[in-house]
C-alpha cells in the first residue's frame, strides 16, 4: 500500500548517453490543481532523502499550505523510490546504474508536470540542498516555466570544496571491502557508519558542536548523536543508491548541458524567475559566499542567510523550529508577490 | 646516520597507568645553549609530523634563529620517532601503545630540558597545531619557567566539533580491513588514502578551493592535488602511529591532569606567559572563536588571526610565504618584549 505515484517514463537517456528501460519518477502531491492551474509548487527532494523527509515544509498555515496550492514532490533519480541502482533490473541495477544529471532530473520532473498535469506555469520551486540544486536547474533549464524559486542551503554548481567533501564521504564507504565494488549482497555497515561519521563533522557547524546543540535534538552524549542520529541515518540507506546521488552531486552546474554548454553565469542570468536565495550562515559544504556569487549574477534575485548555528541542517529536515519559521516566512513573502 | 638526539626516559608511566619501558624522547637541536642559559626555544611537533618537518620555521635571519637561540624540537610521542607504536617492542607494540597526553608530553619534554641541558628559563615556546597544544601545556604546567608562548593553529583544549573530525579520519582509516584492529604487517593503504581524502576538505579552507591555490603548491589538478599531497603525504605514515597522535589529540586539555583536575579556566588563568595566539582565520577544525575564549581567560595573551584563506595550513609546514612571514614577524616582536 504504497502512499505514492509513478510515473512511468518508459525509456529514458540520460545526458551521458545511457537509456533506464522502463525509467520511474516516484511522486507524491499534497492539495488539488486548480482551474486555472496556477497554484503549482514544485519542491524536489535531498541528497538521500525521499518524499516523506520532505513533508516538514508541508501543511496547514504553512507557506506550502496544500489547501491554497497544489504541491508535488518528485523523488529524485537514484534516492530509491524513483529508478535507483536499488530497484534497476539487471544490467543497468547496482554499480551499473548510470550517472544522472541536475538536467536529466529536472527533464524528468518537467515530463510529469506537463503530460500528467498539464501545468503550464509554476509559481514556485523550492528545495533544500540538492532540492536547492534542482530548484537552481528548474530556474534555469525552464525559464519561462518558472515563476519564483527558493533554493536553500544549495547552490547552482557544486564547489571544489564541496566536491573534495563529496571524495571523503566515498573514500570511506567504499574502504569498506564488503562494499565489493558495489557487487554486494549484504549492506556494507561498516563503510555506512564510517561515511556517517565523517558527514558528522560538516553537517552541523562547529557553534553547534560547541554549544551541544544535539542534546536539545535528544541525544544524550556525543556518541550518541554520531550513532544514533548519523549511524542510524545512513544505515537505512542502499550503498548504491547513495554513490549515484552523490554523482549527481558531484557533477551539479545548471549550465553544463546543452543549453549552455558550461557557461554558468549566462544560466544564472537566464534565471528570470523572482527568487530568495537562503544559504545557513555556518554552513560548512554550501557557504553563503557561493550563493553570493551566484546571486550578482541573477537579474531578480536576493541574498538572505538564514542566521543559524545548525550549519547545513538550518536548512532541514525540520529539525529546527527558529530556522523552519525563518525559511517559511521567506516562502509566504516570495509567494505573496 | 641520524641526524638526531635520543634521550632515554626510562620506565615511563603515563597518565593512563601504562609503563612504556625503555622509552625513548627524540629531538634536535639548533644553535647553541649559551652560558646564561637563556636563550632557548621549544618547538614541539604536530600531528604525524617530525622535526624535520618543523625546520621551515627555524634560520638564520628568522625569529628562530639558530645564531642567536638554543632551539630544541622534541618529537611527540607516537609519532615514529619518540616512543611509538611503530618502534616499541613487544607486548605495547602496534594496537596496544598506550594513549599518551599532552601532560605526558611535556612531562617527558621537560625532563629533557632540566635533566640534559640544566635549563630553568624558557624564553620561548612555540608551535603549529597540536605543536600548539604543546605549547599551551607548556604554559600552564610550568608557568614559572615559561616566558612566553606562541600557539598557531591550535586550541588549549580539543572542542567537540574537532573530536568529530577526527572520529571521522579515524573511521575512515579503519574502514580497512588491512588494518586488522592494528595487527596489520601490511600497511592498510586503502584506509589511508581514505583518511587522506576525508583531511583533505578539513586542511584546506573553502577559498583555498574555489580559488585553486593548490595548483600554486604545483599541482596539476584537484585530483593530481589529493593523489600527490594528500595520499602521499598519509602512505608515508604508520596506521597506529596516526591513531596514537591522534588519540592524544581527542584528548587534548590543559586541564585534564592531576593540576587542574578539569578545571579548565583555571588552567588558562595559569598561564602568565606573554602570549600571542594565532589561529588561521579560516582554520575549519581549530576555528579562531575558541581561541578568542581562551585568550579572554589568559593575563597575558593577544589574539592575533593570520589573515589567511589557506585555512589549517596558514599555520604550516611553511606553504604559503605570506603567512610564514606574518608569523615569523610576531615571534619576534614576542622575543623583542
Amino acid at each position: 500500500m504504497k502512499d505514492y505515484q509513478i510515473f512511468e517514463l518508459g525509456d529514458f537517456v540520460t545526458q551521458g548517453g545511457a537509456t533506464i528501460r522502463d525509467a520511474k519518477l516516484a511522486y507524491k502531491t499534497f492539495g488539488t490543481l486548480n482551474e486555472a492551474k496556477d497554484n503549482v509548487i514544485v519542491y524536489p527532494t535531498w541528497y538521500s532523502g525521499q518524499h516523506y523527509d520532505n513533508e516538514w515544509l508541508v501543511g496547514e498555515g504553512m507557506a506550502l499550505d496544500p489547501e491554497k496550492y497544489f504541491i508535488i514532490i518528485p523523488n529524485m533519480l537514484g534516492n530509491g523510490l524513483s529508478s535507483s541502482p536499488s530497484n534497476t533490473p539487471a544490467p543497468y541495477d547496482q554499480a551499473r546504474f548510470p550517472g544522472t544529471t541536475l538536467y536529466d532530473n529536472v527533464s524528468a520532473q518537467h515530463r510529469l508536470v506537463t503530460e500528467v498535469f498539464g501545468i503550464e506555469k509554476i509559481a514556485l520551486v523550492v528545495g533544500w540542498s540538492m532540492g536547492a540544486q534542482q530548484t537552481y536547474q528548474w530556474g534555469a533549464q525552464y525559464p519561462d516555466m518558472v515563476e519564483r524559486i527558493a533554493p536553500f542551503c544549495g547552490s547552482a554548481k557544486t564547489s571544489v570544496h564541496n566536491f573534495v567533501f563529496l571524495e571523503s564521504v566515498k573514500a570511506a564507504l567504499t574502504a569498506d571491502v564488503a562494499f565489493e565494488h558495489g557487487w554486494y549482497e549484504k549492506p556494507p555497515t561498516k563503510g555506512l557508519r564510517a561515511m556517517a561519521r565523517v558527514y558528522a563533522g560538516w553537517g552541523f557547524s562547529q557553534p553547534f558542536y560547541r554549544q551541544e546543540l544535539f542534546r536539545e535534538l535528544g541525544y544524550s552524549s556525543l556518541e550518541d548523536f554520531l550513532v544514533a542520529f548519523w549511524e542510524g541515518f545512513f544505515l537505512e540507506r542502499d550503498a548504491n543508491n547513495l554513490l549515484a546521488m552523490l554523482w549527481t552531486w558531484q557533477n551539479g552546474d545548471i549550465s553544463a548541458n546543452p543549453i549552455y554548454n558550461g557557461d554558468f553565469e549566462k544560466a544564472l542570468g537566464s534565471i528570470t524567475a523572482k527568487a530568495i536565495v537562503m544559504p545557513g550562515a555556518t554552513d560548512l559544504y554550501f557557504p553563503p559566499e557561493d550563493n553570493e556569487y551566484e546571486v550578482s549574477n541573477m537579474p531578480n534575485a536576493e541574498f538572505r542567510p538564514i542566521p543559524s548555528v545548525w550549519g547545513h541542517f538550518a536548512g532541514g529536515p525540520g529539525l529546527n523550529p527558529v530556522d523552519v519559521t525563518f525559511i517559511d516566512d521567506a516562502l509566504k513573502e516570495l509567494l505573496a508577490s
